[in-house]
């Protein structure tokens, strides 16, 4: 059995403005010697994959045309966008599967589920690809539990491998009732890892306490940094992964990592306490400027961290040990959650795009490409 | 010959926020076997020297009490300086003068013409150290040519040091028309090293022409951007340092390399160039907050820098060839300039001050202990 086109969901934007989102029908090229395809049986809608679908339009002019969605691209955000104009792109970075067809060398993999690396496309029915961007997961393993096994999973390991290659011993987390702070929390228990956990509401503070989190501080409360100063003292944490972005939470936690540094030293010294105090920014919920300012000290450092690239500065047999854990702890310390499962077609609904855009905390859509509504 | 005293310039705080300067008479201990005492001939005053003495206070508060300078201290900084409070503090980090007395194991420096180490207690007419902390001048060098032999010379070799370590090839430096930044440009043309000099006007610029410098940009004209961009794309710069700290600039100088890295790009990624662009922050120009935006990509760091926690991560030997370097180079590479020379009285003269904290860009004083007014 050959398949030889698939339905991807694609997007275009054109070099006047126009965000075009579509399912169109796509061939599928003949496969190589160690290729395999893949039926694409569930794909999550993680944050860089909404912001990829509709970051760069102003979603208030979202409409209907036919069986496509369109939206208007601000004039201003086109030059940082000129790489990507007038070429229709396949979305959706994982998903998990199962292989129908395999070249020569790949045929062990005929009739397994896998998870597939991020590659991109995969909100689609089929998907080709080369074997060794798949991951077998165990027998019995459904493709829903697989669908995120990559970049969550991936992003907490990469935390806690950055923490311990820079010389860190804890970990502050914010956004941290996430779906990736859910896990990071089940890793550092596992680990024996102390983490400090930032989340915004008495909720968030319950959930994460009910499944076994110690430090967890809430930003919406008047002593919020008082608080995170005795846990980050309580930990020793000189290490923090921030989803924000925007804002002063990275200086807020650099502050208090260098009040409580501070506190061990003898001398007076204008620059502060000399041990490093870091901030990793690898979310964007909040977009504005970044303010860093305080009592900081000169030992410290803000900057970007991603995941791939971080991972492309490991040793590959490193990496392949990442992902072997993973694949033999999804229904633990790596499984994910989702609020709801949706078609193709749904990603296009202005219904539910307007669910899955507000960002909510813990809130994740799966894309399940076979499901049909009619 | 003992000296057993010696006048010491020295700062008191007290808890109840009064700063206090003051000429003290205190005594000398006797020598250990690897000691020596310098007379010291000459100590500059660097922009740290100056904020160590008068920048916590409100200066203008300032006034003469006798022969003392006092000033207020407001509330607010009192707890940040909570090591230092009422504790009568010695000034100065670097100087140059003679050694006049020594232990047993330290005999061939009497004599010999020395610059010392950053101990602090450089504004004093003799001081006591251990030998390892001279490096002693080559023959025949006055004390003044060799009193800012530490702090710059090692802030330039750290510069470049760190450059080649972290694998970047060029860079650019802010204040560039500064004793520092001077320096760093002498350092870059015999190191066939590109530098991109940002200063703030075109006298600066034409100062810096004149000492044979490629890439100055001016920040205070309408088309700096694109000047910065067109500069770093002809030297390749991803590594910057920053002396100003305060406001936009590390931004500006991030977004600049950032355009230029996406240039060789050839596919749209959201998260822009995975080339990693740095900015150091080594001094406090601007002590406002440090605005972090514009269109960065995920690639970027921002952090702290400070020249003797950098030297502290390198090989001994690898610091001793430095400083041998700095000797060897002091009238060329690594000659300072002053101002005007002062004397320790001068440092407490109201009109001093004056014109020592403007920080004027290029401005340097230099204290000669032992010069007499009266």
């Amino acid at each position: 059995m050959s398949q030889c086109f698939a339905h991807e969901l694609r997007s275009l934007i054109s070099s006047d403005g126009k965000l075009r989102l579509s399912i169109d029908r796509v061939p599928i090229a003949p496969i190589e010697d160690d290729e395999v395809i893949v039926r694409i049986e569930a794909a999550p809608l993680n944050p860089s994959d909404v912001l990829n679908l509709l970051g760069a339009a102003d979603l208030s002019t979202l409409k209907v045309v036919g069986d496509r969605i369109e939206a208007e691209v601000p004039q201003a955000r086109l030059p940082g966008l000129s790489p990507r104009l007038d070429r229709s792109m396949p979305m959706g970075n994982e998903s998990a599967g199962v292989v129908v067809e395999a070249g020569a060398s790949a045929q062990a993999l005929v009739g397994r589920t896998v998870a597939i690396a991020p590659l991109g496309g995969s909100y689609a029915t089929y998907k080709k690809l080369k074997a060794r961007d798949c991951l077998v997961l165990p027998e019995g393993t459904p493709s829903r539990s697989g669908a995120s096994a990559f970049i969550n999973p991936l992003t907490v390991l990469g935390m806690i491998t950055t923490m311990r290659r820079e010389g860190h011993s804890a970990l502050v987390h914010t956004a941290a009732a996430s779906n990736v702070g859910q896990m990071l929390n089940r890793l550092c228990l596992a680990e024996n890892i102390p983490l400090v956990s930032i989340v915004r509401n008495p909720t968030q503070v319950e959930l994460l306490r009910s499944q076994g989190a110690t430090h967890v501080v809430d930003s919406s409360t008047e002593d919020f940094r008082t608080a995170l100063v005795e846990a980050i003292a309580a930990t020793g944490a000189t290490l923090a992964f921030d989803a924000i972005g925007g804002g002063r939470m990275a200086a807020t936690i650099l502050a208090a990592m260098e009040q409580v540094c501070r506190r061990s030293l003898t001398t007076y010294s204008r620059y502060g306490s000399p041990v490093h105090k870091q901030v990793y920014i690898y979310g964007g919920l909040d977009p504005g400027p970044r303010i860093i300012e305080g009592d900081l000290g000169m030992a410290w450092g803000v900057g970007g961290w991603l995941v791939m690239w971080f991972l492309s500065t490991l040793d590959p047999a490193e990496v392949g040990a990442l992902r072997a854990r993973v694949a033999s702890e999804l229904n633990t310390t790596f499984a994910s959650h989702y609020t709801a499962e949706i078609s193709l077609a749904d990603v296009l609904s202005p219904e539910v795009i307007k669910a899955y855009t507000r960002f909510a905390t813990g809130e994740k859509y799966l894309v399940v490409p076979l499901i049909s509504r009619n």
